[in-house]
């Protein structure tokens, strides 16, 4: 993987350029936000930022970058020198990851000179795109699953390695137990897990031998996967195989479903095992799952211990991008002053001014409500946005991915039940404060009167 | 980005610890392929095959990583041991990137030492599922836009940063122009484009200050966006500009829609340049595009000359994932014999045996079929797999991607017109070969037997 600095639309690159000439000393407000939630989402949870600080922290723009740009015969030497001495200088405010978070509500301001909050937008739409779209979705699966255990499978079908790594690492905030992914148990430090795959039991003359093969090797820690020829015949062999390892002192950990009927399939395993004595082991689940089919199978009465879900939440397969935007808000003007802005577009208002997200519990601390208002504004709720960067510098330390992990987990349980049904419909209640509701009113008709 | 030898899903390790202790001296062969294809795709683009030969290469497990694999307390010394000597010295053979390929067919077949062709399943298919989905996606888009062109505009919603990358590279190898994304441009030698964002516009006290700011920044390159407040007047101001351009002798390049109604806005815009002796500037449309809007847009007779194509083909959003798999097909017995093997899921019945993928033509050079045989099998057809790995070598050196894009180019008007549906539905033959089929039966029989 190279260094990042150039991961940016060109369009970045030449704004700034004219940026620079005409506006070298403005400074700029943008806010981060998803514009509408995906119809199968009542509420997204923020992921990412670790990502950003560490891009923040690292953006230069080196000799062979500089270089690349120079061969392009369209940036000025001028501009080339300001890049060659970049470094990021604003402030930034973020939610912290692991926030629960809902349609327009900012999950970064950047507040910066106008070229430097440019050129980090694709990076940051980019990032958070990809990991608060998972982190959301592996929520959901969280829920749909209970207290059973939920790991992520996905590798082989994530958008590329760093997916790969990302989702690993964003599906664990958002409540899953472990991955498959080894590397990213090595860098997140999350539990990895693993079974076995259906050519190692192809590549033996029997199933039999394969799974003895493999009790052998790991004793303590082995699940069979019992769908390679016909189900049944698999389970029979496993039950053989938990009792030769009952025998030697051991315990099958659990039997692996990858296909057919799993309700069905379960329950029969379920009596299988629990007639031979091994009630202890385990039945996992996988194949095709998500939120929804996870939910259909436990109201059937599914007799499955914990789930491993791949494609359909390593891909967010529903709702595979987030309607994630970047938008000015606010611009000096000559004087220095910040004066609101925003966008007309059909179909796409934004926001204008310096905002903060205000959360309302009620007394028993549950939340009841948010409320979208000016930074400054005097409203009762705890503020969301807290400042991660000043003056360039990284002031935030993130807490550790299990501390993210848990402390979502606690404020999940005081949030409305309703946001957690697997079919969405509830929307959370969202306000606009007055002052910025008068603002917009006041900023639309002055730019409508402008046209 | 880290060293992805740990990339890798956990049962890849677990099993080859049994393989090492059961299987040591087994050779094994696996396909990749996708089983079936997405229900909007009549052909895929095989793409990643590049990645897959630098993985090869550099495949190594360092100290870190077997430090961590030591600390899981799961894994025997002797296998650690295994590990840190570890080179791929199998042979691999593929299809070239850039090839058409239909369900069933290996895009990638691996003759190795067991544990070595099971370690490399995860990258494998990782790499191969984005690269090719997305090479696929852009071919249908490219195709839809006839002669007009087309440039990856989705950065910002691909699932992270090496997606980005990599759905630059596989656009363009799909038949894409260029892409927004400079790393891409830089590190792949493709060509670059970028226009102008809503927030420059806004940044200015009003649109033709911004309009005239960057057209005297880029006399000879600006396109103008003209929607961020109202379309006419927007356009009015493009006109403004062009007008201003051309005395000072240059070109206004373009103008960009990116919403609205782009059918009546295009041809609306296109008079009025016209009208105004601007008939070179060019028409650029994007904003929520794919295939499918593309076509009915030109049907409808919008006068767009090009289109920015984002999230929809960064993502493969109607198919964000391809049905990819790979399959064990042969194993050596203990006098080292290949023996065909196959699964037997329900649903997930694949094909035995070392195979090619033979494609016949017509006496004109139409392809007209695809056979998937033996590969000593006398069929007339060119074989399609090659091999680009000899003993662990690297033995393939794959063209510029520019060729790869023009060969590809050519070679997708050698297929029937139908392929090429927006609306897809038209299957092209693939013929299983005499001699594929019966082994597949005497298997199938077989193994029910010793069910």
């Amino acid at each position: 993987m190279h260094k990042l600095s150039l991961l940016v639309d060109l369009y970045e690159l030449t704004m700034s350029q004219a940026y620079l000439r005409y506006k070298r000393d403005s400074l700029a407000t943008f806010d981060l936000f998803v514009r509408e939630l995906p119809k199968a989402r009542s509420y997204l949870i923020a992921a990412g930022l670790e990502d950003i600080l560490g891009y923040i922290r690292g953006l230069r723009f080196n000799p062979a970058d500089l270089a690349y740009l120079k061969s392009k015969k369209m940036f000025s030497g001028e501009f080339l020198a300001y890049l060659s001495r970049f470094k990021f200088r604003g402030d930034i405010w973020a939610v912290p990851e692991g926030t629960v978070v809902f349609a327009n509500e900012p999950l970064i301001r950047v507040t910066a000179p106008i070229i430097q909050a440019q050129i980090i937008e694709s990076f940051f739409l980019n990032t958070i795109n990809l990991q608060t779209m998972i982190a959301s979705k592996a929520s959901r699966v969280a829920v749909a699953a209970g207290n059973r255990g939920v790991f992520d499978f996905s590798l082989r079908r994530t958008h590329g390695s760093e997916a790969g790594l990302k989702v690993a690492r964003s599906a664990y905030i958002g409540g899953f137990d472990g991955t498959a992914t080894v590397l990213a148990g090595r860098l997140y430090r999350i539990p990895i897990v693993g079974t076995m795959a259906h050519s190692f039991i192809m590549s033996f003359k029997s199933e039999l031998d394969s799974f003895l093969a493999y009790a052998d090797t790991f004793p303590g820690r082995t699940t069979l996967l019992v769908d390679t020829y016909a189900v049944r015949p698999g389970i029979e062999n496993a039950v053989t195989i938990g009792l030769y390892l009952k025998k030697k002192g051991y315990r099958l950990q659990g039997i692996r479903l990858d296909s057919g009927d799993i309700v069905a399939l379960s329950k029969l395993a379920r009596r299988m095992l629990d007639k031979a004595g091994l009630g202890y082991v385990k039945i996992f689940a996988s194949g095709n799952l998500d939120e929804f089919r996870i939910a259909r199978l436990l109201d059937a009465g599914a007799a499955v211990d914990s789930f491993g879900v791949g494609t359909n939440m390593g891909t967010s397969i529903d709702a595979p991008c987030l309607d994630v935007i970047y938008k000015i808000a606010e611009v000096t003007d000559e004087e220095g002053n910040f004066l609101p802005t925003m966008k007309l577009s059909q179909g796409k208002v934004t926001y204008p001014g310096r905002k903060q997200i205000f959360r309302v519990e009620d007394k028993k601390g549950r939340f009841v409500r948010d409320i979208l208002g000016l930074e400054k504004e005097n409203i009762k709720g705890r503020p969301l946005l807290i400042n991660v960067v000043k003056k360039g510098r990284v002031v935030y330390k993130p807490p550790p991915i299990g501390k993210i992990r848990s402390g979502l987990k606690h404020n999940l349980c005081r949030f409305p039940a309703q946001l957690f049904k697997v079919d969405p419909g509830f929307r959370y209640p969202v306000f606009i404060s007055p002052q910025l509701k008068k603002m917009r009113q006041l900023l639309v008709n002055e730019l409508r009167k402008r046209q």
